[in-house]
């Protein structure tokens, strides 16, 4: 989780005392994880790995350098799942440690089309083959980011 | 809105047949508008001029151009504010066309800590004071991104 000696930590902040998830890559700046939420395979994010608490407070080398990450990211699930609408979000309340989600949307999920953090409009059984889809998605960050 | 004759647009498309909303900023690429939501002063929107569904749709260049854009309006948002925490998003389920929410956020507002679009957590009545302070926005953005 490039939890080097020069990575600031903060105390009790859940990305600063563990990964935040199976990490399917990673480099100097940040990683990026699997996120554990059956409705949405393909779900990932990125986490900084420095504790900074808004985009902000980032200088714009470290921004730029996330945000490659982040729409690499993007584009890599957006290829992978054959998405019908990509989601990005940074919001951060309950763990206010610079983190992007990046969630890949279908018109039969459990939400759409309102975000995935409101009222779901439906029971959704998701198809198998979007499970097997989100498999591929490290594979396809390795080759983008490589 | 930058609604020039270089600027491709696609009918039916809100976005593309409206600013959608007072514009507080605006130039070649995107536009920055006040979104009407009582619940939350200094929520605003950048909508980028041309229609683009997904952020990966973009070229660097022009991705560059509209994020610098989204991060000065965070930037503005937040000092102007004084938020607890600020929500980035592009989201666009309903309105496929790039657009990014910037919120700002308050441990006492409506949904704090879920997100804006989770059910609400509490009545919350919005101090006249906050609502004072969105009307320093625009003029922070015009500083900032001159």
């Amino acid at each position: 989780m490039g939890s080097g000696s020069n990575v600031v930590k903060e105390q009790g902040c859940e990305f600063c005392s563990s990964p935040g998830g199976p990490v399917l890559w990673q480099n100097e700046v940040c990683r990026v994880v699997r996120v554990d939420e059956p409705d949405y395979p393909g779900f990932v994010r990125v986490i900084l790995n420095r504790h900074a608490r808004e985009m902000s407070d980032l200088e714009a080398t470290e921004r730029e350098a996330l945000m490659r990450v982040v729409f690499e990211v993007e584009a890599a699930v957006r290829e992978c799942m054959g998405a019908d609408k990509m989601n990005i979000a940074s919001l951060g309340n309950m763990t206010p440690h610079v983190h992007w989600h990046v969630v890949p949307r279908f018109r039969d999920d459990r939400h759409f089309p309102t975000p995935i953090w409101s009222a779901p409009q439906r029971e959704a059984v998701v198809p198998a083959e979007r499970r097997e889809r989100a498999g591929a998605i490290a594979r396809s960050l390795h080759r983008r980011l490589a």
